[in-house]
């Protein structure tokens, strides 16, 4: 029995976890050492940076990452897996990074047929792995918002939203951002902001009416994100409901985006349930090395 | 009779227009002179910079403004008259500048209720008087592209859409920009781009999909700003479409903008025309000028 060195590794983060065989969480980091910070492609030098106390104990262990680590722009590309994927599909493909000392694994990331056109996802996977893969519909937000159905224990498919993204460049980037400040979270703007959603003239159109709530309706700079806040995932709601339908959604991540998601999800009348995404990732990575024999032998 | 000196001011360029009392275009300067660039708020100063030449002119002219130095950051105020307005009740709403020397007046901007709230407007309405206000639907892309309803000769509503700046800002500010470079328009692109925001998923969803479509269907560098434009496009069209139903659009603007406009019209079956938009600017603050008595006494 080895213990395991578990990394969810992103674009702007690094969370990683150290893991007992039986799964008890040992010790658990979190560094802004993303792929953004890796100097000179030194993956291996981020990697020792990270984790390389608990490679160098007795008993080396394996190490098993999941994100964009794994991406072109990655230590190694592992290629994207089909949907429908079960745990046992992501186990069979890992592929390993190139170390000169470690075992080292990076776990791929998915794709599937949309609507319109093909989706990616990596990172989120192995958080639905962590979550159980209980059938239902999933919702992990963040910088790029992800849906997903799990149907028989595989992920069927998914789509992705850029509502994250697209709130940070508008608050930072446009003329909104010119009628905000920062502050504490307003939930009445973000349900007034929500409710704007749902109004005619779609999304583009509700952009410019942040804008006019702060001309004419009085909309405070205090409140104008949590407005804006309201307006987006209002969008993104409303188009995964078109979707997937969902009677009920399990929200994975953590804080106050899931709060907003669960109101948003309480005033669409839909049934609301919260996975805490660290843990998700931390279990995830665990079963997904435990499918693939990386810790039992 | 006296000349008119005639300018659109806005966020960026000033357009300055000298037109004799019969209308006759004497000359026409365009400078980057917009209220980004006036410091200390001197206006007069930079009113002099642009048209000092032609108002010093024997039987001195008066001058007409409008666009955003009418706003709360421009010279003076102009306070938004409501919809549905007329040419007579803007030329009736005129706002001093407040000049030592000069008689120069401001053209309000225009309000209108639409259906998740208010919406404005500054200079559109003056190209909309330009553009002779028969009936009909009227897009004026741009920034904040708007699309406005004439009924009877007046304006009788109209809605914004963050079209222009979404577009900019995605491209500089966004991980969208990553996968492209600049180039010449690719109008297969933007028919394709056009397409996707026909299908399910959202503006947001679409948004992610100018990434995908990079990753794994093929789309260059070079082609994918044009995607992103038929995406964005293709979304305001659709909910323009929702508010207002048009058989027939009149474009306001010029070049590529209004050409990828009257593609996305052709392809959804829409008849459409064009009425250049630095004309209808011109003609609109004639028509003003002369309905506000300022021309002919």
């Amino acid at each position: 029995m080895t213990r395991l060195v578990a990394l969810d590794w992103g674009t702007t983060n690094i969370r990683a976890f150290h893991i007992a065989a039986d799964g008890t969480l040992l010790d658990r980091r979190e560094k802004p050492l993303g792929l953004q910070s890796v100097k000179n492609a030194n993956f291996a030098g981020a990697f020792r940076d990270i984790a390389g106390d608990w490679m160098a104990a007795p008993a080396r262990p394996r190490a098993l990452l999941c994100g964009m680590v794994g991406s072109a722009q990655g230590w190694i590309e592992a290629p994207y897996t089909a949907c429908p994927a079960a745990t046992g599909d992501l186990a069979a493909a890992l592929v390993a990074a190139p170390d000169a000392h470690y075992d080292i694994r990076v776990i791929p990331g998915l794709r599937c047929q949309g609507a319109g056109g093909p989706d990616v996802m990596r990172g989120e996977e192995t958080q639905l792995v962590g979550a159980g893969l209980g059938d239902g519909v999933y919702c992990l937000p963040g910088t790029h918002s992800k849906w997903a159905v799990v149907e028989g224990g595989r992920i069927a498919r998914f789509a992705t939203f850029m509502t994250g993204e697209l709130f940070a460049t508008a608050r930072k980037h446009t003329i909104l951002g010119r009628s905000m400040v920062d502050a504490q979270h307003d939930p009445a703007a973000f349900a007034q902001g929500y409710v704007r959603s749902t109004a005619a003239g779609g999304l583009l159109n509700h952009l410019f009416a942040v804008r006019t709530a702060s001309l004419l309706e009085g909309l405070q700079p205090q409140a104008a994100p949590s407005f804006l806040s309201g307006v987006l995932i209002g969008h993104e709601l409303a188009e995964a409901r078109k979707l997937f339908d969902p009677k009920r959604v399990v929200v994975i991540g953590a804080g106050l985006l899931v709060q907003n998601y669960a109101v948003a999800l309480a005033i669409a009348g839909i049934e609301a349930a919260a996975v805490n995404g660290e843990h998700a990732a931390a279990a995830g990575l665990y079963a997904i090395a435990s499918a693939a024999g990386l810790i039992a032998r």
